[in-house]
């Protein structure tokens, strides 16, 4: 089977074959992944330097890849991620993978895009604590940055849009097409276990698909951490409440993706949850007012597992090194 | 040109082609550097995922990369690197580049083989933290590198001997072979410009090559740091001496390898010298009681950039999984 997917190039639509995989045939609310194939091959190569630049923050320690480790499944399963000078941030990092497939960013989606979400942490006093306008110039001292940007953006002066644009379209390939769920959603009847079928009709059935459901089986809508009982956490995170100040918003947070689910531990916006087993069960009480059996809890997880992808495969940049006027690091700054 | 290398199987030798590499065919006091082909890719490949993974921190987030980063030119690039708990080690990380072409590891010497030093950042408080009896339980309690180990050591009971044998076999992959001097090693003329080789010869003719010999340019010996005027600094490292305790070796440091010293800023056992320049002009006073002018200068680091050599380009590895009872980190503890 092959399938047609359409890629925009400039006002036109132009038909690309990318005949690796099969068309979906199963109609049901999640749906496969698609691969992204970039029309900007070397603004993907720039941003996956720039992700993995620890000269990005103020210490010279800590890139992107640092709290969204692309060797585990885009976070770096902790409780909460350790920034500059060893503090700890307020909430769970939450996967890079299949990022590009959800409405906005961040668990309170304060940021709009995968563009704007990269300005922040590089900024952010508890993560990387670099300002902007050093970050700028940074950027701008590296011979070898220089010129990728020249070649691409057509200027020599580098601006903080360059850098966080060429994240965002790295970003964009790190989609994990062909886990064994999509292979079943593409008509192989043998490509998931009669487990993990069952957890998944049974992930339908109680309402688990209300909220995790689309291609990345979540990352499309807000919805509040305790809708049938409340959610007791010591995270100071309040969701979209601090970003609208809306008292109906408080504890709302953007449902997170279900996608390599089994990679990303430990769970929730403030990493409580150790377990697929415990951060399942406790969303069943909370959100569902239900107690699952132990049964349905391991068809529940059997078809989360069925989730992981294919991370893609990335060769380890070289980094350009500085010039004689790149501003040096400095981890106690 | 084409070179046949012996590799030793078991007690028998076997000549390998290896047509990519030509011979040297200048006689000098250096020499070419040549690629190392694994017999075990098994083994490199586990080495590899164990050099990735920051879970050898008790912290969960230092990697053997993090201060050996390989998307630089196997160092940190900061004056001395940060490690657990934001603690600032004692000396400037050396380069894990052409680590197997020296005697001896860490500046001091206190490690004899790649093998003996990979256990100590592990357990250094100052840099992963890590009990080593805890790494072992981590590892051991990862279904993905138990069944690594089984099927390369054989056994199911994981030590920290297979985790430092493979760390080291995949570190003496990390030669860089083929630079533009190693090039005109092998005769060709064009491969260095006229200002590099008069650099190589003042290289010789004042004597720095007394120190920086052979495959590595360093490496091979220890030496005083300030043989001509002594040397101050802030730091506490005393060299050998902290190793024998003999008065001797007070202020005696391995020589370190020229290789890549283009990457490998700042420079020195305390990251003092912030560039080749000032790096190139303290050692000819305090080792050779001598000025360089400019033009020597020039010459001389014009030589040294010819010394970066080829990279081995890595694919990311994807690290195993943590198992129900993996010990979690705690950058706290």
């Amino acid at each position: 089977m092959k399938v047609f997917s359409a890629i925009a190039v400039g006002a036109i639509s132009i038909a690309v074959l990318t005949p690796t995989y099969a068309e979906q045939v199963r109609h049901e609310p999640v749906q496969v992944i698609q691969p992204y194939i970039s029309e900007e091959p070397a603004k993907v190569e720039l941003g996956k330097q720039l992700f993995f630049d620890p000269r990005l923050s103020m210490s010279g320690i800590i890139s992107c890849n640092t709290c969204h480790n692309l060797s585990y499944g885009g976070t770096d399963n902790l409780k909460t991620s350790i920034g500059h000078k060893w503090q700890a941030g307020p909430v769970n990092s939450p996967t890079v993978f299949n990022s590009s497939l959800q409405i906005a960013q961040f668990w309170d989606g304060r940021a709009v895009d995968l563009q704007e979400q990269a300005a922040g942490p590089i900024a952010a006093n508890v993560e990387m604590a670099m300002p902007h306008s050093l970050a700028v110039d940074v950027i701008q001292s590296i011979p070898g940055y220089r010129e990728q940007i020249a070649a691409i953006y057509g200027t020599d002066q580098v601006t903080l849009d360059h850098i966080t644009d060429a994240i965002a379209e790295f970003e964009k390939t790190l989609v994990t097409p062909n886990s064994p769920f999509d292979q079943w959603l593409k008509g192989d009847d043998n490509a998931i276990t009669a487990q993990q079928l069952a957890g998944y009709e049974l992930f339908k059935s109680v309402g688990c698909v209300s909220c995790h459901f689309g291609e990345a089986l979540g990352g499309k809508s807000f919805m509040k951490m305790g809708l049938v009982q409340p959610y007791e956490s010591d995270s100071p995170a309040q969701g979209r409440f601090d970003v609208t100040g809306n008292e109906m918003d408080r504890f709302t947070f953007k449902v997170p993706t279900l996608r390599n689910v089994a990679l990303t531990y430990p769970y929730f916006h403030d990493g409580a949850a150790e377990t697929l087993e415990e951060a399942t069960q406790v969303m069943g009480q909370l959100q569902l007012g239900r107690n699952f059996t132990e049964d349905e809890l391991a068809s529940l997880v059997a078809f989360m597992e069925s989730l992981t992808g294919e991370r893609p495969e990335l060769t380890l940049p070289f980094l350009p090194e500085s010039g004689p006027d790149t501003p040096r690091p400095d981890p106690f700054k």
